[in-house]
Order: structure tokens, then C-alpha cells, then sequence
């Protein structure tokens, strides 16, 4: 066991696309009816950005948003940290272009990436930094527009993804307890295909030798693959991160999951976990890929279901296949 | 001041493409004289893949010559870190792919990113988690295939920009003095746009309304706007990183730093350093994006240059403008 890397939440904050996008008209994009689409995706609607929307954009409000809850300026922060699972360009990274937009300069800003799991990845960062006195303030902000990269052929994941930002910013803890208890991230690369956008990298693009299909820029899932895999690996997974926590709860009040389908969170209720301390946004937001996490979660505080004192489960899967999670006390 | 983070360096390796291009060839492609191709950018040669090399296999070949030279297996590696500049495809995460090569399983992969600068931000990460008791070993992977972005319409870049891959694994400290010592990270976005690719990103992609270019994928790079940014925010960064930097290296025995290009290396004469401290690998290697920085590092390791008990200063900067620097003793 590691001493706890003691922070805070100072504030969380959101910024969603204005159109809100029925499951029925994704149905109706993909040719399914539209009954089976939301039973089987758990989602009855989405946000979808629409023409002058940017991820960018979205991003920065929240961030905006998340410094004027807490009485700050983006001057008392240290570090701007990109969470998201795609990118807004190649060069530079995403943190500049979010501090150009939010008027920073001379601010720490870069990107921690695990795809779906970037924003506890970069929550653990942040905890690192401020636990060790290393910094201050840490602003993150995980901002998607995965209805870009969708393919309508592949109803499974069209069905599940929207879009939508959200901004969290972390500060010195105030008590003894407050902070991070345990964090845990573990790759398991038989997945790795499993979820995929394989064209745009270096590996496959529009020099590449034989070429590229419109299509491999866009998001492929193997959704039954995917959670075969999980259901092998999470138990071993949960029992690493805390003993216990594959056959309940100990100590845990409010669970944060990724919102990654209906399917992957029922398999929590296969841990013991009971169903009124889990935090569901899926059905009004769908996956919002990097961004359902800080969400979720800001969408539990913001409505008081946890407040100070109380310890968060943040915890998911994402592509790789990587399982995530952290044990944060507020 | 904060207390050191305690770490160690096990091992570092390099990978390098086959084919040696000289800059005659280079200059040739971009249609000017190959004397002063070699004046200006200060590269003599450096390594582009060629057909059946990736990124990718470069990054894990250094990773298994970095483990091999340290006499462990990636079953011992706690952490695997990429570190790279640009992507290998946009999901999953580059650090699933180099785990799915290396055949692990279970371990914590993900990415940090800050372009050139990305293997400066791992180190820390890496001596954040090590220096905590959070992870054993970190191995992190930079590796660069930035040959393919290149527009020959602009020689100032293509005459830079050389491919290769570098592996750094780190362990737990054996003396109280080594580790990390200082680290600082700062952004400008008023240099933003100095260094771009544009395409390919959420914000143009080949889905945009109004289309995309070929030009958009590729790399664009001003020069001169780079260096007169630098020259007005560098000498301050130093000061904050540790007073004297700017006029001397108070207690530093050897400088490693990004090799932006010959005019950025030469900035540094300002400051009073000297030059036989500095390390220089741009004419041979040209620009090799984040794997500069470990490949400049592995090269002042293997040949002796740098020994047990030696303080680095690893300094540089990258798009965004970010300017980043750490002080390591080893």
C-alpha cells in the first residue's frame, strides 16, 4: 500500500453540442428499427455537434465554466490537461490550442491519452502533481465529437456515441483524507483490435503504399469481443485496485463508471454492486467517449448524490483493451 | 522547492531505419542547391523508413534492446509509456500496439503527449510513479515516422525532419541523490500556429464541409516566428527552472537537448553554456520529433559521456510553443 496523494475537487463543469439527436433518427441513419436500437444501446438520445461546433470550442466553455464555479482565472492554473480520446489536430497538441482559446500563456499544457480512459489517466496525473506539491491547480478537459467518425453501417456503435465536454479543476486537498487511494490501469492487447479507427495515424493514411478507404477513417467496434475479454479480465482487475471489490462495495459510497453501453454496465451488477450507487448518464448522453467519465461525474456532484467526505469508484474499460480505475475520496 | 523524486535510468536503446538519406537527396527534392541545404539546416544525413519498416516496429525493437540491455522481461515493466509525436492510428492508444508487440499483458500502457516534448513529460510521469512507490519499472517508447508529413514545397522542415525510435527503461533510485531533481513545462500559444499539421484532426478531417487538402496533412513549419518566440520566452523559463540557467550550467554537467534545428541548438550559446557540455546528434539524425531527446540521451549514455552520478539537463522545445526542461541526476 502507497500513501494516499492528497487533492481536491474544486469544481466540475459541462459543455453539450445545443442539438439533441433521438435514437430514431440514429436508427433511421443505420437502417434498424428504431424499438430494437434503443433496447438494445441503452440510449434514447445524444448530442451531436452541429455546423460551428467544434470540440475545441465546447472544451474551452467548460473549462471556462469549471474556473468561474471555483472563483479562479485561468491565470492560478498550473497545468492544462487534454483528456480526450481524439484529437483536434496532429501538431500541436490539443492542451495549446485549448490555452489559446482560453487566453493562457506561459501555463504547463499537454495530454495524457488511453482513449475512453484518458480523463482518470489524467486524473491520476493531476493527483501525482498536486500531491507532491508539484503543482497547485490542475485544470482538465476532455472534449469529444465522435459522431464524426461514426460509420452508419455499423449500427452497434453509432447507436451508442455522442458528443459533449467537460471540465474538472483540482487544487490542494483541505483535509487529511481527501484525495487519491488507489489507482490501477492494466493493457490487454489481445483486445487491441477490438475497437479501432485504424486510418489518419502513421500506420495507414492517404500516402500509405496500397492507399485508404473512406472507411478506415471512421470508429469499427466488436461490441460481443469486447465484452467477452472485459468479463475474463475485470474481476482479477477490481481485486488488484481494492480487495474486495469484485463482490461489492467496501468503503466505496458512489460508483463513477465509464458509459461505455448498456451491456458494460450490467456486467457491474455480476460484482454485487447495488444499482442506486451507480452513476448512469448513457440513456440521455450515450458514450461520450473520453468525456462520459467527467460527465458522470460532474453530473453527481452538481446534484449532490456525493459530497465531501464521501469515496468515488472511477472505473471503466476503454480500446486497448484497457481496464481503469481509481479510488478518490472528496 | 520540492523534495527530489527518486528514480534511476536502466537502460536506453535506439532503433534506426535502414536507409541513410544524405541532403543532397533531400535538397534535390526540394528543388534547392544542396550546399546550402547542408549551411542552414545543419544536417549532414539522416534515417527515413522505407518500405516494410513502421514506426511501430522500430519503437518495439528499441523497447527489446532497452529490456535486453537491463536483463529483464516486459513481464517486469509495471508501466509502458509512448512518447511519441504523432500517431500510430487514432484508436487504440499507440501504447497498446507497442504492448500487443511485445506480447505483454496486464501491464499499464498509455500515452503522453506534447509533440517533440512528449519523452520529456513521460520522464516525469515515470519518475512521478517510480519516485512515489507507485510503479517499479517505466519503460517509455518514442518513436517518429515524421517522413511521411513532409511537403518538399517547404524545405525548411524537410531538410529537418529524420525517422528513428528510442527505449528508456527506469527502475527504482540506489542512491538518495538520483532522480529527478527540477522539472517545468511551458506553454505559449501565441506560437501555435508556427508549427501545425492541421489535417486529420476532429477540427479537418476529410468529412469537413469544405473538403480537405493534401498539403493539410502535412507538416508546416515557421521557422523564423519559432525562434523569436523562443529567444523572448527561454531565458525566463530557465530562471524558473533553476536560477542561473540563463547565464551558465550552475551544477549541471551535461546539457541534452531537443534538436529542433541548427539555429535552436545555437540559441543556447547565448546563455553561456559550453559547448563541449552540450550533446549534439542533428547532423546525423536530423529532427527525429519526440525520439530526439531519448536517442540524443542513449548516444551520451552508450559512448560514456555521461556516467553514475552525472546531473543532465534535458531541454527543449516543441509545438504549441511549449518550452520544457527537467534536471536529472543519474
Amino acid at each position: 500500500m502507497t500513501t494516499p496523494l492528497p487533492f481536491r475537487i474544486l469544481s466540475t463543469a459541462q459543455a453539450l453540442p445545443q442539438r439533441v439527436v433521438t435514437t430514431a433518427e440514429v436508427a433511421a441513419l443505420c437502417s434498424v428499427p428504431a424499438g430494437v436500437a434503443e433496447a438494445r444501446s441503452g440510449v434514447r438520445e445524444r448530442r451531436w455537434l452541429s455546423e460551428g461546433e467544434t470540440a475545441l470550442a465546447l472544451g474551452a466553455q467548460a473549462a471556462r465554466e469549471a474556473l468561474s464555479a471555483a472563483q479562479l482565472e485561468i491565470g492560478d492554473v498550473d497545468v492544462l490537461l487534454n483528456a480526450s480520446g481524439s484529437q483536434l489536430q496532429p501538431i500541436p497538441d490539443g492542451a495549446a490550442l485549448y490555452a489559446r482559446e482560453l487566453g493562457a500563456s506561459g501555463l504547463a499544457a499537454y495530454s495524457l491519452h488511453g482513449t475512453c480512459l484518458s480523463f482518470l489517466l489524467a486524473l491520476q496525473h493531476a493527483a501525482l502533481l498536486i500531491g507532491t506539491q508539484r503543482a497547485q491547480h490542475v485544470l482538465i478537459v476532455s472534449s469529444e465529437s465522435g459522431s464524426l467518425g461514426l460509420n452508419f453501417a455499423e449500427a452497434e456503435s453509432s447507436l451508442l456515441i455522442g458528443d459533449g465536454a467537460a471540465a474538472v479543476l483540482l487544487g490542494p486537498a483541505e483535509s487529511a483524507a481527501q484525495g487519491l487511494h488507489a489507482a490501477r490501469f492494466e493493457t490487454y492487447p489481445e483486445g487491441a483490435a477490438h475497437t479501432q479507427i485504424r486510418g489518419g495515424g502513421s500506420l495507414l493514411n492517404d500516402r500509405s503504399p496500397g492507399g485508404i478507404q473512406r472507411e478506415d477513417y471512421l470508429f469499427e467496434m466488436q461490441g460481443l469481443s469486447i465484452l467477452k475479454l472485459a468479463s475474463r479480465v475485470v474481476p482479477g482487475f477490481l481485486e488488484r485496485l481494492r480487495p474486495g471489490l469484485s463482490a461489492g462495495l467496501p468503503g466505496i459510497d458512489r460508483v463513477i463508471p465509464h458509459q461505455a453501453s448498456a451491456s458494460g454496465l450490467a456486467l457491474m451488477r455480476r460484482y454485487g454492486w447495488p444499482e442506486e450507487r451507480i452513476e448512469v448518464t448513457l440513456p440521455t448522453l450515450g458514450n461520450v467517449i473520453a468525456a462520459s467519465l467527467p460527465l458522470t461525474l460532474h453530473q453527481t456532484l452538481s446534484s449532490g448524490r456525493a459530497n465531501p467526505g464521501d469515496r468515488l469508484l472511477l472505473v471503466g474499460t476503454g480500446a486497448g483493451l484497457t481496464v481503469g480505475g481509481l479510488i478518490v475520496t472528496l
